[in-house]
């Protein structure tokens, strides 16, 4: 996987189509099966003659990698992403030259209208996303949630933090806690219901933020990750990131009014950024994280 | 609201503060209850000789008319965007100077969580919006939503449409039917419960959108105006628009495999776009949309 | 172009298709001319069967409507995003059941590098845009620019405005001036060098920007009217709307700092929001500014 | 940096301010210099018990951190991103509790326009990057740019790829190559002129991009790499990423016309996506770029 030129050293050679757009509708039954998903595919391999001689020879076109995506939700039906991102990997590494591969999906939410079994509204609530990766006979299968927006209105605090010559913030007893979710975690072993278990881990989650009455948003985010590993026996390790989306009490003062943790301005920039892993013993897998956010 | 430098006319003269997102927590009962708002204001009047000399002595400061929102939501309370809206004009209508407003409002959505009564999840499902424009004594209030995603994968036909030297779509008796639906619909009379109406409205958008067997968009976005008239006699007039969210359907034929409606890809853009008002006789008020797109 | 169902009336029938990339190489000299268009269509007519009934023999399918944006191209070429726009318009108002159009096309702009003829770097500088709308044989055509960013750090005043109850702005002498302009005029008479009278107004509004001395946004937004009028004869009115993007000066007190005009946050949201039209006399024509935001 | 709740490990822990904007004006000449930044600060250190007791006595509030951006830019002023970073870096690992940081610039382009020292336009072109990485005394720069777009009208080809089941992509010898470079770069050793050296590499990239005649946008990315390692002996490594921009010529056939290469439709998604790195022998540094997309 690595060439050179001169005295340059080649790596990290990848190539593959980025978001292809496939609704897959399962037709079999009364009530349609709707899967929405966003497919990105990237193949490693043996490519060093496209980049030091333009010879493509091995280079599997990333149009050829598009229709693969959209011929395998044919041939296997998607059931979840991980699943399809699973079906792509076992097509790619029977390919020549391809030696380790990148899968990625976002999948998006659809809730069935009550009228009949195939009208349906979008619900923006979070996205849910997987990876699949391999090196060699070695496969990885990460899932997540993005964009989970959750907030408490009470039960948040924050104080007892250094002060030095930089600091201005007041301490608080009780603020509102506002955050925009990421969390992407490992299975391990593969053998997962991955429908189950991410709404098992999904409800886990919901339930960690709403429960923790929070002295930090750090003691949140370990809340949630340890709920989720709670929740599931095969999720090996967890990553969270969460912003702090502030929500600034509105000084009244100056208009002659009180303002009992009522009237908010909610910030766009800057916002806090905190995020944790947590992990069983001995279950950290850096490779399998590579080039997920 | 008009001056003359030379020969120029001046008109149309607006100023205000656009997007204060403010976040009201109603603690008063054990379950709080909380309204999400983006919040834009605009005062029309007698601010010529700010634009002409300079002379700031009529402009009302965009910082003055945020602070306004702000200790409004305090003095008031939000109840509703639309009463929210109505507050602010009936304090801006009164400021020496002030001929018109123009005020808007997103509201997004909240789900409480089962936990307890502060904690809540953001669904992302469409957005809420209001405006209350009003000129001298007049004042109108129209509602609405925007990005309500909806996909019906059967019960959508298009054929039957002229054929020219650029056509070359072909007909099809079964397609998905996907959009994001732009509805506004102006209230008249004004007495009414703004929260019951809405979603009285929503229901019905939905209802038409998942029963109307649909021949064109058209037709879809017909079924859906004229529902909307029907579930509520205080809405006057309706405009919808939607874009045509295409839904291809994946030719796969090269690859030996059939695709009886299962397998899409979903395209960005171009999209089609189409939109229509539908209103009461003599029920149209031109005025009461100026700057609502 | 109005049809009844049960005591609704229908109006405003509009359809095309949005958002059309259209990207022209000219290479018929040694340098490669490139033009890069989004192009919206929107025809108006007799189209209300398909609304009230799905019948679609008057609509002409918004796939037909971009494919002939792209034929067209082929064949008239595209010279500006004007003259594309009024071949756009030749071409549909001369068929049946159209009785009115309305097409917009963005331009974005490409610099050419230096190494040869047919290589272009993106400068995101300011976005192109245009309008053509037909009403029988009546043609508007309109033009602008969005996404104009300017900064002034100096030269900009904001004093002399009212206090009232909500108000607290401090007065200031000095601050930063920044906005995004987005400016739309209307031509008249249509005998116009598109390129060039872009090109001219663009200069006069960048030339006012910087030279007036700024006692209101509302003064530079006049002054940079004023200077397109005066700029180019034909353009009959303009209209320009500005947000005030606020740049806070630091308050460094707290950490024993002065700050002398030097430290600035930029802030997203809210923010102020100033619009003004500026004509000639008589010049005003309401109807060619239809859904033009 | 790690904890343990019940069976479970802690790591990764982060916390910091994302996106401050800063807009530093430098008014000491007749020409006012000005850096507008968007900088987001990490800490990584001895922070555990705020994630498992919410204990934040170690915590450095991410408004101190803010506050800090603003305070450092007064006292140091602001020469480029990277020495900014260094010198956020310099505070920073002075801190007790701190044992690593990361920290993350974009810089926006201005350009002066001719009537005075204080009026500037923004540029669109590329966004300049910069991230410093400190781990105990090792410190790490980066810089690079992103949203470089970049387009060839010819001298592209793309044929010789392997055929499979599932490949359609017809071969060609003259496309339309676009992208939208992202390039990040290591310095080693750190004596650099930043200035100097961004520009001189930007200027390889865009020259490698127009000289290339392209069998692959793989061979271009090989080229603008060298060309970047060529032009500046600090850069010990450089990763490129690049999405291929579909320009798809459109097929005018059905309506009877040609098109020699000169009528493109532009893509969104899919796109191709290839990436790779070019670095000097033994010159790779992992840890240096953890945490950068």
């Amino acid at each position: 996987m690595s060439g050179d030129q001169g005295d340059y050293v080649l790596s990290d050679l990848q190539h593959g189509k980025a978001e292809c757009r496939l609704v897959k509708v399962d037709r079999s039954g009364e009530r349609h099966v709707l899967h929405d998903l966003n497919v990105t595919t990237q193949l490693r391999g043996d490519f060093a003659t496209a980049y030091t001689q333009g010879d493509n020879a091995h280079v599997h076109a990333t149009d050829t990698q598009k229709n693969t995506v959209y011929a395998l939700a044919r041939q296997h039906g998607v059931d979840s992403p991980e699943q399809f991102l699973l079906d792509l990997a076992d097509h790619w590494t029977a390919q020549p030259w391809v030696t380790g591969t990148w899968f990625h999906a976002e999948q998006f939410a659809w809730e069935r209208l009550p009228a009949n079994g195939h009208s349906f509204v979008r619900t923006g609530e979070a996205t849910r996303t997987a990876w699949v990766q391999t090196y060699g006979d070695q496969t990885f299968v990460l899932a997540g949630l993005s964009d989970l927006v959750l907030l408490k209105s009470t039960g948040s605090e924050f104080h007892g933090f250094p002060r030095d010559r930089f600091t201005t913030l007041g301490e608080t007893s009780d603020r509102i806690l506002a955050t925009s979710v990421s969390a992407t975690w490992r299975y391990d072993p593969l053998d997962v219901n991955w429908d189950v278990a991410h709404a098992a881990i999904r409800t886990a989650l919901l339930d960690a933020f709403a429960t923790t009455h929070s002295l930090a948003l750090q003691q949140t985010i370990h809340a949630m990750g340890a709920a989720a590993l709670d929740a599931c026996p095969e999720v090996a390790e967890i990553r969270i990131s969460c912003p702090n989306k502030h929500h600034f009490l509105v000084d009244l003062e100056p208009f002659g009014l009180d303002n009992p943790g009522e009237v908010f301005f909610a910030a766009d920039r800057p916002y806090g950024l905190i995020s944790a892993t947590l992990s069983r013993i001995d279950a950290t897998e850096p490779r399998a994280w590579a080039g997920i956010a």
